[in-house]
């Protein structure tokens, strides 16, 4: 899984019904450094906003487990909200 | 999921009987800023037309999903026109 | 789907049953502009010969397929020889 | 299969039911030369503590499997602690 | 699939069951004109020895059915030694 940050969303109005309704968020990838030169489009299941640090799962199975949907063309998804990102001083995480 | 911009189409007259009648579309992957050095070639359930703004669906088992096939040689697809990516201010979306 | 350039093959006495008889391609991955610093190992379904530009699929379910077979340890393979890559000038493709 | 090293964990309250009671840790991809250009947000099923250097599973079928589960959004997993990284002098290693 | 050369191999003694017995290998991909910056943790179900190139394949589903088990976490096998990696003039593949 990826963390990542919401900085915008698409506006599609000619696709696949499976996306009617369906937010599509732009979520730049992050790390603990900063924003990395790579992102995803993702739909979400928790109601992500603006600037919110984001988990990411990138895998087609997860994604349509998620919605509830046997079929369904996706693949990139918002399953959690990040409070932080905790970086470990050694021994610290155990 | 990733967006991209029709650039061009692939002509291929030997290939897997799956390909008959089905375009092949070249999508330069992009983000905010601009074109990124990277490519899909892309069936299309969409109508997609050159110089447009598709959203891409990277994975098989979606792939073959909305071509409504159970099995065919396919792993990218256009399933979906851009109109905008809305760069959300702090807060705007939610 | 990505488009490569055959520009040689693998030689391998020891491997997995799968592979006898099969020719493995040395496929570099191209763009529009040229040779791209990456490779992939492909089967072949279409006879694709030195120096053709080919269409290759990378996903493992989609390569048993082609391959008319339910078990088999392959991901890469050539499913189409690409006649042209037509860059569409604006409007040029719809 | 890939190699990293325990940097942190995320911290996170709103997320899928799926990641209840699960750690989520910040894995910073490695080679034999030292830290890579990326990371991987892992579930773990050894007990990994802070910099330990483990062993990581990208694969949404084999996590699931690891994890016990038919379903659940789930695709990085740390699958072994690694003690050491043998590299081989020629012929050493048969 | 991709062409690697095995450098070293991979040592846990705290690891999931799959890996008892297993022999983890560290391949470095390879192209045509030397080592590349990336490296896979691979099984091995040829034999390979150190210094070695081979023919790896990278997919969860092949990986399990070369081992033969219906479940494993695994995703990264080494599948074929390669003797040879024959850069074609032109016309010389067909």
């Amino acid at each position: 899984m990826k963390v990542g940050r919401v900085i915008g969303n698409v506006v599609s109005t000619i696709n696949h019904e499976f996306f009617d309704g369906e937010r599509l968020l732009v979520c730049r990838l992050i790390d603990g450094e900063g924003d990395l030169d790579d992102y995803l489009i993702c739909t979400d299941v928790v109601g992500a906003g603006a600037d919110e640090v984001v988990l990411i799962l990138d895998e087609g199975t997860s994604a349509r487990q998620v919605h509830g949907v046997a079929t369904g063309p996706i693949r990139s998804v918002v399953v959690g909200i990040v409070d932080d990102i905790h970086e470990a001083p050694v021994g610290a995480v155990s």
